[in-house]
Order: C-alpha cells, then sequence, then structure tokens
C-alpha cells in the first residue's frame, strides 16, 4: 500500500476576487484541488482559470428576481393562521397578518379563500361553516358572522412570501439597508418552471469553467415564519424540516389527484404547531411529504440533467432549501446528484452525509464560516475573536464522526480574505486537512472495527431523518444529544421507524433498540405506537433476549393507568400527575462509589452523580425486578431490568457529555448481553476515544478535549494495552495488526 | 354584654377506666362538659355516672362480629383489576390476588364472574370477549384464550374484603397478634340491615348513661388497597373519598334500576386509577357517588332516627367510614345529625367541619391523639416526645381556621392517662380551651370582617369538596396548600364546580375565580373543560371586569397549539413539548428588590426568591401585556395580565408558608381591582394575622409561629396602627371600634 498524499486533493477553497494572491496561495498550502465561490463573493478570471476546478453556488428559486418581482403570483406560498381573537360581539373581524412580518408576507387573496381557507372556533375545535365568513382583500381581514362572545377564533389562509428567508436573515442581519429582497419562485407552477429551465441552460452557457454547479440548495426552504416585532417574537415558527414553505392550490390540486383525498388547511397548520418534524407526524402529512419529495426529484431531475448535458457535475448543498430534497430516502439517487456537499456543527451530521447513498462523492463544509462573526452574533474573523481555536474546537467534534464513517471532500466558506491576519489558523487548516486525508486513507479500502451488536434507533420518522431531528443541533431534544453521542462511537447504528416495526418486527441482526424522546414527540413515536404490533413486537423481541434502551419518554403514549406502552419490559413507568391514590413501590436506594449511583457494569466509569439534563421525572418503578441504578428526590435516573432473556435500560434524559457518552455505550453494551467484550478496543480516558482499521492494521485515537490526556487503549484481544498520549485536540496512529 | 365563661363547656374529654381520679381531675381542669370513650378505652360506672354528658363510639358496620364471619357473602366487596400479565403464548392464566394482600382480600367467585367482571386486553386497549375467558374458582385464577403474545391482560374481579382496613392498620401496626380480624358487613344487604338495626337496638338500651351516640363514622370506608408485600408495596390503591368499597352487584342493579344504564367494573377500575377523587370524574362515576350518598343517607336515617327514639343525640365523626356522608352535600341535613366531629390537623378542616350545613354542633378533635406515637411512627406520649409542643404547633394552625369561622366544640382522643406524666400539657390544654372559648364567644353574635371581594375556588367536584381535595393533606397537590393559606384569610371563599359555571355562569358577587391543579386533575378540572360554556362565561366575566388567579396548570385540557383553555386570559401557556418549532416570546427579565423578582403590589412583601414547591416549568407569553413578575431558567413563575376590564394572575405552583400566603392574598387582592382596600386589617409581620369582630369591637392578632413576634396592624380606616408584640404560639386581643 502507497503512503497517501496528505498535502493535496479533496479540499474546496473559497476564492475571493480582488484577493488573487492569497486565494492561490492558502489554495497551495491547503491543498486545495477546488476553488469555489461563496454567497456574497465572486471569482475573477485569474482564480477561474488558475487551474483548478470551480464550484460555482446556484439557488434557483432565487435567481430570476426581475421575473418574480412582476409575477407576484408564482411566488412560493404557505398556510399561516392567524393569531387567536376572542371574540367580543357576535361578528368579529380578524387583521390576517396582525402579528406577522408584513415584508415577509403577503396574503394571497386571488386564489379563491372560501375555496382553500378555513376558520376555526378554538373553543370548541369546529370550523366554522364558510357561509359564516367572508375575506375582505382591501382591509387584509376577514369578517366571522355568528361569533360567540368569549370564544377564540383563528383563519387559516394562504400567504405568498415576498420576501426569501435567506436573504431576509443576511438583509436584516447586516443592515442591508436598500439592497433588493430577493423572493422565491415556486416552481410546482408550470410558467416557473419554464423561466427556471431557460435561465439554468443560460447559466450554464455562461459559466465554461465551472466543474460543478453546486445547487444550494433545491426549491424550498425550511419552514421559517416571521413575527411583526422582531424584538420579542422575530421567529414565530420555525422547523428545518417542516414541508409547510412548499404548499399551494396547485399543490394541493395535484396531491388530490395522486392520493384520492383533499387536504385541508388543518392539516398544514394543526392548531398553529404545524407540522414540526419534532412532533409524530400525521399520515395525511407523510402522504404529503412522499408527495413533495416526488415533485422535487422530478423537476430536481431535470434540472440536473441539463447541467450533465452540459458536461458539468451537480453538487446539492444540503442545508437552507433542502424541502424535499431528503438524502436518506431510497429515492434520493433518482435526482442523479454527483455529490452531496453538508455543512457540519456535530458529528452526527458528519454522519448523515456519510449515510447518504446515490451519490459518489460525500463533502463537508467545515465551521467556522469564514465571516467576522458567528451564528450567535460572536466575534470569529475579527477583533475578540479566536479563529484557530474556533477551528479545533468543530474539528474535534466532527472528526468524532468522520473516523467512524468514509467522506471524500471538506472545504470551507466564506471570504477568503479575512483570514489573511491570522498565520496560526491559515496552518491549522493545513495541518486538519492533512489529519482528513489521512483518515480517508485509512477509510479507502477498510471499514473501521464495530461492536457486534448493531444498535436500531426507533422513532416514527425512521431511515428518512437518520443521523439528525430535524436539522442542526436543538438543545432540549434529548434524541440530538444521543446521536451526537452514537455518531463517534464504535457501533452499527441504524434507523427504524416504528412503522417498519409493525410491519416486519425488528431486523433480525439487531441486537439494541433505542428509543428516546418526550410523549407525543416524533422522537418517541408519539400516536405511531398506536398500532398495537409495534407494542407486540418490540416486547416479545426482548422477551427473546433483545435489548431496549429507553430514554426521557420511551413509547409514550398515555391511557389511563399506563403512560409507556413498553412498561412491563421497562419495569417502571411515568406518573404524569393523575396516580396520587397509587402506591409507590419502594425500591432499595442506589448505593455505590458516585453519590446516588449503584455499582453496575453501566455506572463502572461514574465518578459524580449523573447530570441527564432537564430530564423527566415522576418515573415510578413496579417490578421487585427492576434494579435502580440512580436516582433524585426517590425517582428513578437510571435503572435496569430484566424481561424474559432480554434486558432494558432506562434513562430519565440525556446530554451529550464525555461521561454520559460512555454511560450510554455501556448501557447498549449491557442491553446487548455484550459486557464480556466490552474492553475490546476501548479507552480508559472518556475524553479519548479509539477505532481500529483491521485491514490497515491501525489504531487511530483521538482526544476531543481542548487539553493533553493520556489513555490505555485495550486491544482487541480484550487484554492487550496500548499507552497514549495525546496533545490537546491531538490525533495519534499506531500500528496494530489484527 | 356578659363577659364568657372561659374556664367550663364545650370541651369533650376521654376517659379511661381504671383512672377514674385522673378523668374527673382534668374534666374539672379542662372545663370539660362531657366524657367520651375511644378506641381501646373504656369508661367505668364511676365516670358514667359523675354528672357529665357521655359520648359513646359505635361503628356500625363492624359492630356484628360473630354474625359477619358466619354470613361471608354480605361483607363489603370492591373491584379490583389484577396485576398486569403479558402473554407468553395463546393461552394466559392470571392469579386474581396475585400481588395483593390475601388477608384483606378473597376473591367473590360466588356472584357470577362471567356477568359481573370483565378482561381487558390493554394493549389494545379492548375488552377480551367473554366467551374468551373463564374463572376457575379453586385456583383463584382466570384463563384466557387466543391471548397475542407481547399484549398485556388485566382482570377486573371483585373481592370479598374480609380485614377491615381500620382494624387491619392498627392490628398490624401495633403488632396485635392473634387478637379478632374485624370484617365490615355491607349495608346494601338486606339482611345486613335487620342485623345492624337489631344490633343497634340492643346498644341503645345498653347504653342508659350515654346522651351521644359518637358514629364512627357511617358504613362505607374510604379506598384502601393494601399490597401482598408490605416492604414495597403495601398501598397499592389509596384514597380518601372513592366510592370503590361501596360496590356490590346488588348495589350495581340497584343503580341501574335508578339511572336506566349500567355501570361496568372498568367503570370503577379505570386502568388500575380507579376513581380517585384526584382525578376529574366521569359523569358516570359522579352518578353513582350521587347514588350511595341516597342510600348511605336514607339507611343512615334508619338509624339516627333510632337513637332519636332512644332520647340520645347522634353526632358523626367524619373520618375513616365517611364515604356517602359528604357533610357538604345540600342533602346532609337530610341525615338528622345532631353534630359533625372532625378530626383536625390542618386549619382547611376547621373550615371544613364549620361548612357543614345541617347540623347544630360542629365538634373539633384535635391533635395530638393520646397516643404513645404519632401517625408518623414518632415518639408523642412517651420518652423523646414533646407533646405540649406538638399540641401547640397543631394547635396556631387549626386556629387559623377557628378565627375565621365558628367552631362549637373541642374535644381529645385517646388514653388519658398518658398525659398524667406531663403537667405541662395540662396546663397547656386548659389554656388552650379558654382561648377556643374566647374565640367562640366573638363568634356567638358576630361575623369576622371579610375583605368586600368573594374568592371562589373552582374545581371539578366543587363545593362536595369545599374546604378538602381528598381528605387529610396530601403533599404535593397545590391546591391544598391553596386552601390551608386561604382558610385563614379574612376572606369570603366559597366553592364552584365547572358545571355550575357551565350552567349558571359566576356567581354575581364572586369578585375572583382561583383555579388550581394539574392537567387532568379534577382540581384543575379536566375533561369538564370540554363543555364550552366554562370557557366562554369564564372569559366573558373576566373581560367583563373579574378576576382569575391560576396555579399550576390552570384551566389546562390539551388540544394542538392550546393548553390552557383560558390562555388568551391569562396572557400564556404551557408547552407540553410539543412547541419546540414555535418561537418563544421575548418578555423584559424581572428586576426588582428580590432576585429575580419585579416590583409590583402583589410581591411587595417579597424579600427572597419565591419557592412555589414542585412547580409546573416551561410556560411560555405570548402578549406584550403579559408581565412576567418572577421567573426561574427563563420560565415565568408569576405573572400578571389585563383582559378586558379584568385581570389575571399566574403562579407556576404554590406551597403553604406565611411568604406565599401573603403573595397569595395580594395576588387575590389585586385581581380583584381592591389595592386601594389592601391595607384595611393587614399585619406586617406575615407570621402573624389579624381578625377583626366589628359587632364585639374586638380585634384578634394571633402569632402562627413558634417564636416571639412583633407586629403592626393596619385598622380598618386603612390609616391608625397599632403596634402588637406576641408571644410564642401566642394570641393578642384589643378593643377596637368600628
Amino acid at each position: 500500500m502507497h503512503p497517501p498524499d496528505l498535502t493535496y486533493g479533496d479540499f474546496t477553497l473559497p476564492g475571493e476576487a480582488g484577493h488573487e494572491a492569497l486565494t492561490l496561495r492558502l489554495a497551495k498550502k491547503w491543498g486545495a484541488d477546488t476553488i469555489r465561490d461563496s454567497d456574497g463573493t465572486q471569482l475573477s478570471p485569474e482564480i477561474v482559470q488558475s487551474g483548478y476546478d470551480i464550484y460555482s453556488t446556484l439557488c434557483l428559486p432565487r435567481s430570476v428576481q426581475p421575473w418574480a418581482r412582476t409575477h407576484r403570483d408564482q411566488l412560493q406560498q404557505n398556510y399561516l393562521m392567524s393569531f387567536p381573537v376572542v371574540a367580543a360581539k357576535a361578528t368579529t373581524t380578524i387583521t390576517l397578518l396582525a402579528g406577522f412580518f408584513t415584508e415577509q408576507f403577503a396574503v394571497n387573496f386571488k386564489d379563491r379563500p372560501r375555496r382553500w381557507w378555513q376558520v376555526f372556533d378554538r373553543t370548541t375545535g369546529e370550523e366554522v361553516p364558510k357561509s359564516r365568513w367572508s375575506a375582505q382583500p382591501r382591509r387584509g381581514t376577514v369578517a366571522i358572522t355568528g361569533t360567540v362572545p368569549g370564544h377564540s377564533y383563528t383563519v387559516n389562509f394562504l400567504a405568498f412570501r415576498i420576501w426569501e428567508e435567506i436573504s431576509m436573515y443576511n438583509h436584516l442581519t447586516n443592515d442591508w439597508g436598500d439592497r433588493e429582497h430577493l423572493a422565491a419562485v415556486d416552481p410546482m407552477q408550470p410558467a416557473v418552471q419554464r423561466v427556471l429551465l431557460a435561465y439554468l441552460g443560460q447559466w450554464l452557457r455562461g459559466h465554461p469553467d465551472t466543474r460543478v454547479v453546486r445547487f444550494t440548495s433545491m426549491f424550498y426552504n425550511f419552514s421559517w415564519f416571521w413575527g411583526a416585532d422582531r424584538a420579542t417574537l422575530r421567529d414565530v415558527y420555525s422547523d428545518w424540516g417542516d414541508y409547510a414553505m412548499t404548499v399551494s392550490p396547485r399543490a394541493l390540486r395535484l396531491f388530490e389527484r395522486r392520493h384520492g383525498y383533499r387536504l385541508t388547511s388543518e392539516d398544514f397548520v394543526n392548531g398553529g404547531l404545524y407540522n414540526s418534524t419534532h412532533n409524530a407526524p400525521s399520515r395525511r402529512y407523510r402522504d404529503y411529504v412522499a408527495f413533495i419529495h416526488d415533485f422535487v426529484i422530478a423537476f430536481g431531475r431535470r434540472c440536473i440533467d441539463l447541467v450533465h448535458r452540459h458536461g458539468k457535475l451537480a453538487y446539492v448543498f444540503y442545508d437552507d432549501h433542502w424541502i424535499g430534497v431528503e438524502p436518506s430516502s431510497p429515492r434520493f439517487r433518482e435526482f442523479g446528484f454527483d455529490g452531496l456537499i453538508k455543512c457540519v456543527f456535530n458529528a452526527f451530521e458528519v454522519r448523515l452525509c456519510a449515510h447518504a447513498r446515490g451519490v459518489r462523492t460525500h463533502e463537508l463544509r467545515l465551521h467556522p464560516y469564514l465571516f467576522p462573526t458567528g451564528l450567535k452574533g460572536e466575534p470569529t474573523f475579527a477583533p475578540g475573536g479566536h479563529p484557530t481555536l474556533d477551528a479545533k474546537n468543530f474539528w474535534i467534534d466532527a472528526r468524532r464522526g468522520l473516523v467512524r464513517a468514509p467522506i471524500d471532500r471538506i472545504g470551507l466558506g466564506g471570504y477568503l480574505s479575512l483570514v489573511e491576519p491570522f498565520p496560526d489558523f491559515q496552518d491549522y487548516v493545513a495541518a486538519l486537512a492533512r489529519e482528513f486525508r489521512l483518515l480517508k486513507s485509512f477509510h479507502a479500502a477498510d471499514r473501521p472495527w464495530c461492536a457486534p451488536y448493531p444498535v436500531a434507533v426507533l422513532t416514527a420518522w425512521g431511515d428518512l431523518r437518520a443521523w439528525t431531528c430535524s436539522g442542526h443541533f436543538t438543545p432540549g431534544v434529548e434524541l440530538y444529544d444521543v446521536l451526537e453521542s452514537l455518531a463517534g462511537l464504535a457501533l452499527d447504528v441504524r434507523f427504524l421507524s416504528l412503522d417498519d416495526v409493525a410491519a416486519r418486527g425488528v431486523p433480525p441482526d439487531v441486537k439494541v433498540v433505542l428509543n428516546c424522546g418526550r410523549a407525543g414527540s416524533a422522537w418517541s413515536g408519539g400516536h405511531h405506537w398506536d398500532d398495537p404490533r409495534v407494542e407486540t413486537a418490540l416486547t416479545q423481541w426482548v422477551r427473546r433476549g433483545g435489548g431496549l434502551v429507553g430514554i426521557g419518554e420511551p413509547s409514550a403514549r398515555p391511557r389511563p393507568g399506563r403512560h409507556f406502552r413498553l412498561a412491563p419490559v421497562l419495569g417502571l413507568d411515568r406518573d404524569a400527575g393523575d396516580r396520587v391514590a397509587n402506591g409507590r413501590f419502594r425500591y432499595a436506594a442506589p448505593a455505590g462509589r458516585a453519590p446516588g449511583t449503584a455499582k453496575h457494569f453501566i455506572t463502572a466509569d461514574v465518578t459524580a452523580p449523573l447530570d441527564l439534563g432537564r430530564d423527566v421525572d415522576t418515573i415510578y418503578v413496579f417490578d421487585a425486578a427492576t434494579q435502580v441504578l440512580a436516582e433524585r428526590d426517590r425517582t428513578p435516573r437510571l435503572a435496569v431490568h430484566g424481561f424474559g432473556r432480554g434486558r432494558s435500560v432506562y434513562l430519565s434524559g440525556y446530554r451529550c457529555t464525555p461521561e454520559n457518552t460512555r454511560l450510554l455505550h455501556r448501557a447498549l453494551c449491557w442491553a446487548a448481553h455484550r459486557e464480556g467484550g466490552w474492553a475490546a478496543w476501548s479507552s480508559s480516558n472518556i475524553r479519548t476515544e479509539a477505532t481500529w482499521f483491521p485491514r490497515a492494521g491501525k489504531l487511530v485515537v483521538i482526544n476531543n478535549a481542548g487539553t493533553p490526556q493520556d489513555t490505555v487503549i485495550t486491544l482487541g484481544d480484550g487484554r492487550s494495552k496500548r499507552r497514549v498520549r495525546l496533545a490537546a485536540h491531538g490525533i495519534a496512529v499506531r500500528d496494530v495488526a489484527g
């Protein structure tokens, strides 16, 4: 095996016109093979013709501005629910956009309101008959008659979006003054398709030096509804995965023709909750997701074919306008994309990128973005900023995923000129690129060793939302923390939906099922547990020897007397407040080395009281066989239970910390009955992790901390040890034969 | 007006045979006019004929033991739900009493199981057809065929109670060895009625010196199901107000005849939650409560008439066998009782006793009970005990209620001989009795001053459960804490049900409505909010100027997008976990004198961060008009909101402390728009409270603390002040004309 060239290739550099010398110097220093433009930067002919491959960014729905301005009925739309109004009299008038940002929305009065809108009495939950309300376009209102004083009323109405959200966000964040407000056209409209394809053809002809067309991304943005008063309620609603911003009368008509039934405005509005990805989705909404996915593939494919006909490659940047793209979908390959680029803050996003089938190239856009300030407004490439430390900290998170799954390329984005005053940053990126190429070389003909107990994460979405919940990390959603921990562990992780389990049971090779989330969430499963086959299949599977790890409110679907559907398996349940009169089973208080924690295989590395974040309380045990390993205020935090030949572990919450990552890893191992194999490739120091590439005979040890660390790695025989010393943020590679 | 005699009368002393001298000495010292026996004590002829009135205790359902033993099918019964069994095969056998205490229960196989029992598949929630199961009396099991492996099954079955619970509790707590296990007969059975009436007639003839028959209480005990393993799960289920232990096939048949429909076992079992008083009751269960109340009145009246025919008085001790008695019911007077005796730990129980209409005499049984140990096993009249301090601490709690509402008599219970070694206790009871008589004299021709804004506590139960939730204080049920605070405040407090409000709105003189409790609880209202008239009436009432105080999860009845039905009135709502994607309205962080608390009329006496107990989190504001007065972790704890001409106050939880009592008092005053009248009869020191009797011209100031306190009372003009110094546990009386 040839030693790989660690100094060149697989790196995308953001060029910047006016800074040609810097661009070419850093391209060489970082070993770039490709130069890209970014939002706000141009490439000059000098750069474009310097011999590097060129990526050019293209956001189709925002690309045809003069036309969009003169065809406002071709803009994208969505349903909004007016803010509730409490009726004072028998006639009530609701100003539809009151409380919303009127630079983002304009009410769509053109498509017959009576056909497409609905008015609800939210006190009774009933729809107000259409004969009792009328739209008043000039005033922007709906007048409702026969209202009951004291009842709350809302209107579900269609609104055009007259300012595309990314344009709006950048514009308002950077005080762009009178710069144009870009609007997004709706490719569901035939006229828009003609205009976009014509534009794309012209664009392709106008970019002869472009090798890769980087779509940002396809057509529809994630959902983001802004409020009127940005100081108190900028985000009325925002969800990285909701298909809300794809809706139009045309889409609804085509859906009805395809699926044979009609969706209503309330299917999208849902009392103002809309279809947040975090809540268990309805069947109707899932049908709609499939319908839009179909459309985005179909029209996206026409665009990509055009790119290919011009001899160029088509990559998709999976962010912003990513609705309908669905890189985990089995149909993703039908787009014909050549590459997928994922911007990553976390390890789970690296795994998401690697997980996509149907593209040849998987590329990461690393952080920090070359911008004066970070996403929270903190300085990066500006006085007071520490861009090199930022880069190291982002890298050690992403690297946990990179050692576990193959990625083809990395890159940066933004204003390259900003890095000029930071020579240490320039040096660090060169080192980071070498580290990436080394890891890539190990993956090239090998797969890292995995523990022999595949783990399935069970949610309502299943593999469609593999290695994410809904876009980037959201604090308070425990499954994100779990995924971030799993992303760096030597485990084979799958994603199963409750529908999968209902139809086919647990796949035969899976040894542990993990279910994590709040009652009603898509992650715990919510109403998807109503199908009794899910409870049946999992119960029988554990009884026959399977392992279950439940976190938060696993299998929660409350019914009188039972909160968790898998309570018999877990040996505990949650008291949601209706068990004041039901006795509490007394269990032995956990006593071990760490305060309030019992001695057990799972807690062997615990040295301090558990910190599981804002966890679930009022858990009660009902079985003498349930062993509580940790508690707080007499409610279990960590418990284990045998059920038949299987085992379950319960955790009342989860935060991604090195301590909890180790706890979770041990819990999965114990649930799988694999304690005997625990030692293989384990690291004594929880801030470090080991990966073994068997064919290459390489042991890779990473330091996930910003301080130097010592550790002892146990080799695959479970006995031999290797002592390793790591620099802060460091990595070590050792030759270890199988 | 004659000065009252404070040394004699209105005091019931527990006599004890063998301690005649002590009995008569303390009767004189404490000014007793009455001597009683207690559970476990007898009165000797010397005591009975000493010239005092005599109370004799009588518990009818336990009174006919030899007969009960030979008529086991006449014992009381109830439904039990077997512990769930997860099916492993297509046939599943459930041992009915597995997990239950078999000295308490015997399965009733005599009344046709197929008619009265039900088997449920708790996985699907569906009843298993009767053709698919059969009862096996010899084995104590039910065998179910066609079971689905992995599904959970339970059997609802009837069980006789072969050991009455109070007998069982005393027996096992005190290690009574082979003393007889008493059983309770069911007076719903005609044969039992004949036996009991015969016994009562004989008993009355055998007690010629008894002036008052003290029933303990009527026929049916509160619900108390014991588990097999008392070390881990003694109380499978216990509720002070559930009618579960009144059920029998006869009762169900009579119910059907009366109400025209048939109740099922599941109406009582409810998935193992039974009908806890804390959960919002179903209409069917409320019909059953009314039916049993009817029966207890009807047969109770026959017993009381018999007592009266023997020239004696009938008092009811409202504890233990109190089911069906319902002293707050408008029908309570139909019993014809002469007195109601309430054992009191707390002020709210004093108010409960005073609240009962339809009896002439309201008597309190004070604590401590004359027993070696208290209810939690701590020493009282035993080495290590401090009975005098205990008595003082119980008294200052009860006294808060006594200054606000008239009570006719007080008394003690237990073994009088135990007080002999405690002369300071003997002295303190004499002083306490004088204090009681003084307060009674003020109430005699007067009503203490109340603030001019009647307050209504709104629950699903309404006035039927006035001044209690379900029996004695239960930690964690916020409304108990609220009631304990209200019991000592100068307020006119009413109790309204949601049905009352639906039918008739808020009574015209009520100025503030208080709703407090967890979602689904009877206290918050649960499904009773499904009647939109409740939301409508309250919303309109606040809009027109009413005041709302909501605590915990007021008006909670979740529907997508709204958790609190009165959210528009409160200006806030709760995120139950489904609003991850919905933006949070930003409010001004509260800043005032105490950390995290804003300056406001309501918080004027706050000096430290609020302690509201285990309160509700994830509250969100949605209105700029909502003012957050206190928060924790960016979730509001205390907030105010204007709605129309009315006002609302929200508190995220409640614990009864002097600080919170003041906070609640101010919140009610502010909600009523009565801040201008706040000063009248207020006490500067929150550990002291003032009551003014206008006709008597007496100002009574009590010290609720165990340490001396100084305070300044503002008089009724809102300006004049009276400085008062109080001893620990002390009381002061001042002449203050109106």
